[in-house]
């Protein structure tokens, strides 16, 4: 799981990072980290972290931030082929009038219809597990 | 302005690395350029490009997607200390359903307020563009 001394004890993605919290993982490789988003604003809504805990933006090294979108074009790629959405967006929060809520970095991809009316604040509302961890394998087997 | 040959002849925004449209640069370097959004969801919005045409993430090699990102780093940070504003959305765009409107992969720096009531669809409603090109100025001296 990379080097736990980048990471904290009080930090959600850090425990998860560390398998004190289970997650649906897609991806992972020696800095990052990629795993389904629980609450999805639509199907297939996907995150990226780095092993590494900074704050936010301007916080992340850009030893750890280059991996991480690194990363993020892989999974994007992957979720457009599997889920097939009309578009997908990258959307990144920093402090609180962004609607960040957990302070570490970290990249959503989130599938897109031209009608869902999505906002940049959306609430967090729990998705179908069982069909977010199927949806995690097929994601999984289309990364390249 | 780095290689044209990475550029094509009908999108606004390899338009705007030639010098055809005018811009507020606010940084360049090799790869990458920034410059402020002229329809602005909030003051100090800005945008980052690769000096290479690629409609979208998935079609931009990582040797162009890594700097682009980079220097998002670097303007966001700018963008923060000089706007200083609640928070700081990045976004990016695929396709239509995500309401791609230049083809060219664009990432944006939104300065945000929590009642902002921003949403992931906009409207494109011109700024003032007087007090972008100061905005400019600011920002420009601010990026380390």
């Amino acid at each position: 799981m990379g080097d736990d001394g980048h990471l904290i004890e009080d930090c959600i993605f850090c425990k998860i990072l560390r398998g004190e919290i289970p997650s649906f993982k897609v991806f992972e490789d020696d800095k990052t980290f990629a795993f389904m988003d629980i609450n999805p604003v639509n199907e297939g809504h996907a995150l990226v972290i780095p092993k590494f805990h900074a704050e936010n933006l301007y916080a992340t090294p850009d030893e750890w931030f280059g991996p991480t979108l690194s990363t993020v074009r892989r999974v994007a790629t992957a979720v457009n082929a599997v889920v097939q959405p009309e578009g997908i967006n990258l959307l990144q929060a920093n402090g609180p009038g962004a609607k960040q809520s957990v302070f570490h970095l970290h990249m959503h991809i989130i599938p897109r219809s031209a009608t869902d009316g999505a906002t940049m604040n959306w609430d967090l509302v729990p998705g179908d597990m069982d069909a977010i961890g199927e949806l995690a394998k097929k994601i999984t087997a289309a990364i390249e």
